[in-house]
């Protein structure tokens, strides 16, 4: 029997100890044996719940008993999530978990930790929740050199997206009605600004490119900036406003990686990805395009990669190959400055003096337009700074990379 | 050094050959030591080619070769590839495959000659190319009960498909297309009347289900019965037509396993993927909806997970927790008697007739038809046979399933 300790009984970890309870047959005969939750960790008090007699507040308790060979940690953040991960590494027990943060900034050492001890630091529900995508981007397209990774990698901004393109709905709105319905939390910073999905295209930069992407070298950028008015001119030129992740292999060597908003044509299969699914798309220079989508969160689906990876642990006897990558360095990573692109730009003007200055662009049209407005999408692909140079002088309003 | 056999220099196991070679830094980095290609097994003759030296003719060279420990078989069929891997096995060598029809077939006895043998039988390229999905499947949502398994799995169907959708061509001209392009074969009948897609759903379902699906007993229609009427008519109710593998567990914990086209809604990610792009849409108890998309054959990617799964093998040392399922059992597998769904249908004669025989259903127009034509959606889910019933007297032009 393989006992495990779950740290931290939030949505995420009760969803792990749910998973484990009613599919216990299933994942015992997968495993080979029994997979069983000796402790959970938290602060609160749970007295109604089954697990009642597992409780502990105490993580020494867990660090400390031979018997558990695996602790998830669903505690989130990167203050004590960091020390009991450690901990527990240190103490010969593999870690799993779904925590992000964690893994964007101190993955490196923590899967060097792992190794260095002979155990396993799994991590496939910190992107893309319960879509199967660490796994197969490390084992499955390990043939390939990763040429690009590309992703709408935060559920919450896909859903207020979503809600402005089809509901016609204000940005304000449609964040107010993502928090009613739980897609949103109370501050919803983290995800709008494009933090989150930050952190997730740092891990799959990582993972993809074998070098240690740090989120701080990322350029970021939400959604707060996008207008009805951005939404109706994409959808004329048959495009969707889509907040992207990019990880984008430079023919230097080095890795172009940030998050911002793009206009994705209707017919690339990103765009057909709604509401608060996510899906990661990938290019290898075997394999062409993949795609793997999903719900990018929630309490069972993230469960599901978590107990994915305990098995994967429980199976091999904690023999299974380790994941890791290579230093990062500052002079690998750049930000978006190289990168050329065609551009949707909107701008307080006249038409023809927005086509006088940028030269070969496509003109948009919208209803509800005004004269002293104009739009379109720039024919040549470009840097963002000569595209500035261009529009000297000018108001914009709007500066949206379109996806190639 | 690991040293590798390719059976078979074909499409798949030239591609594999180039992939090994081109990516050898990059793969030798990931597994730890380098992976060489000894020897290519084919009994044409290749003076000309870069891998001269290591061609042979002769299954007993590599067999008795103690240096080759992993044997990739793309020689494709169910006869001599039979018997080299079961030689290959016996050898104590493992052996990687991309062939389809070998697994569908053989695929348990095989997978527990290898168990038993303490080697691996892998066959991630023989279900959607390159996609991942045999490892996502049996690893990645390993904690979930699998629900269904449906996915578009072959290529040169899709392709038709898509050119009598967008272009409007009519099924044989879309076939000679596809045929001129390289992406259908001479004797396309395996693809058009659905037999490769049969073959890989059967696989999908044994590992998503646990028991071994035998092809012959899985009800398989193909698309030689689609008319631009049927596909016009779809358009105009926001559906597209799919050839669908579907792997369904029913309440009783049978599976519902067939191959047929089937009418998906526009929003629907599966009917986004177009040309020859495979999709496999898996619905797990926990994990909810996930979807894996990409080219589902070609020589580069399919190469690209045939070279993963040696990786896999060469990382492991040989001790990769093995795959395999139970035995299969005639009363497990169910065809479509069962399953109730929503119709398409189109008949001979009056739109009021067709009304009159099936009750609700909401009736379509398309642009050319003639008066002595209908055709409609039912409006509640119902079984074939049920339908058949209502439709009974009247010269049924098409009836087929609406995915719901």
């Amino acid at each position: 029997m393989v006992k495990v300790a779950i740290l931290g009984y939030g949505t995420v970890g009760s969803g792990v100890a749910q998973v484990l309870h009613e599919n216990q047959d299933s994942i015992a005969a997968s495993v080979g044996q029994s997979v069983e939750v000796k402790y959970i960790l938290d602060v609160r008090d749970f007295d109604q719940s089954p697990y009642g007699g597992r409780f502990v507040k105490d993580f020494s308790v867990i660090e400390e008993d031979p018997e558990v060979s695996i602790v998830v940690e669903t505690i989130g953040g990167a203050a004590v999530a960091l020390n009991f991960t450690q901990r527990a590494l240190r103490a010969g027990k593999s870690v799993v978990t779904s925590n992000k943060e964690l893994v964007a900034c101190h993955g490196l050492e923590l899967t060097r930790l792992a190794k260095e001890k002979g155990v396993c630091y799994l991590f496939e529900a910190s992107v893309g929740g319960g879509i199967p995508i660490i796994r197969p981007l490390t084992v499955c397209l390990a043939a390939n050199q990763i040429e690009e990774v590309c992703g709408i990698l935060n559920g919450t901004t896909n859903y207020i997206l979503t809600r402005m393109i089809q509901a016609g709905l204000p940005f304000e709105t449609a964040l107010k009605e993502a928090q009613e319905n739980g897609y949103a939390e109370r501050d919803p910073s983290a995800d709008i600004l494009g933090y989150d999905a930050c952190r997730k295209i740092c891990i799959l930069a990582d993972l993809a490119f074998g070098k240690n992407v740090d989120p701080q070298l990322v350029p970021t950028e939400g959604i707060t900036g996008i207008s009805l008015a951005d939404v109706d001119y994409a959808d004329g030129a048959g495009k969707k406003i889509k907040l992207l992740g990019r990880a984008v292999r430079q023919a230097d060597g080095r890795v172009c990686a940030y998050v911002a908003p793009h206009l994705v044509d209707v017919t690339h299969p990103i765009a057909g990805v709604e509401d608060v699914f996510n899906a990661v798309f990938v290019k290898g220079n075997a394999v062409g395009d993949v795609m793997f989508y999903g719900r990018g969160a929630g309490k069972l689906p993230t469960a599901s990669a978590v107990v994915a990876d305990v098995m994967d642990i429980a199976r091999s006897g904690g023999n299974r190959s380790p994941i890791t990558w290579g230093d990062g360095d500052p002079a690998l990573v750049c930000g978006t400055e190289e990168l050329v692109s065609r551009f949707y730009v909107r701008i307080k003007g006249a038409a023809d003096a927005l086509r006088n200055q940028v030269g070969e662009i496509k003109l948009l049209a919208r209803s509800g337009a005004t004269p002293d407005e104009a739009a379109g999408i720039t024919e040549l692909a470009m840097t963002e700074a000569q595209l500035r140079e261009k529009l000297m002088g000018m108001e914009v309003l709007s500066l949206i990379r379109v996806l190639n």
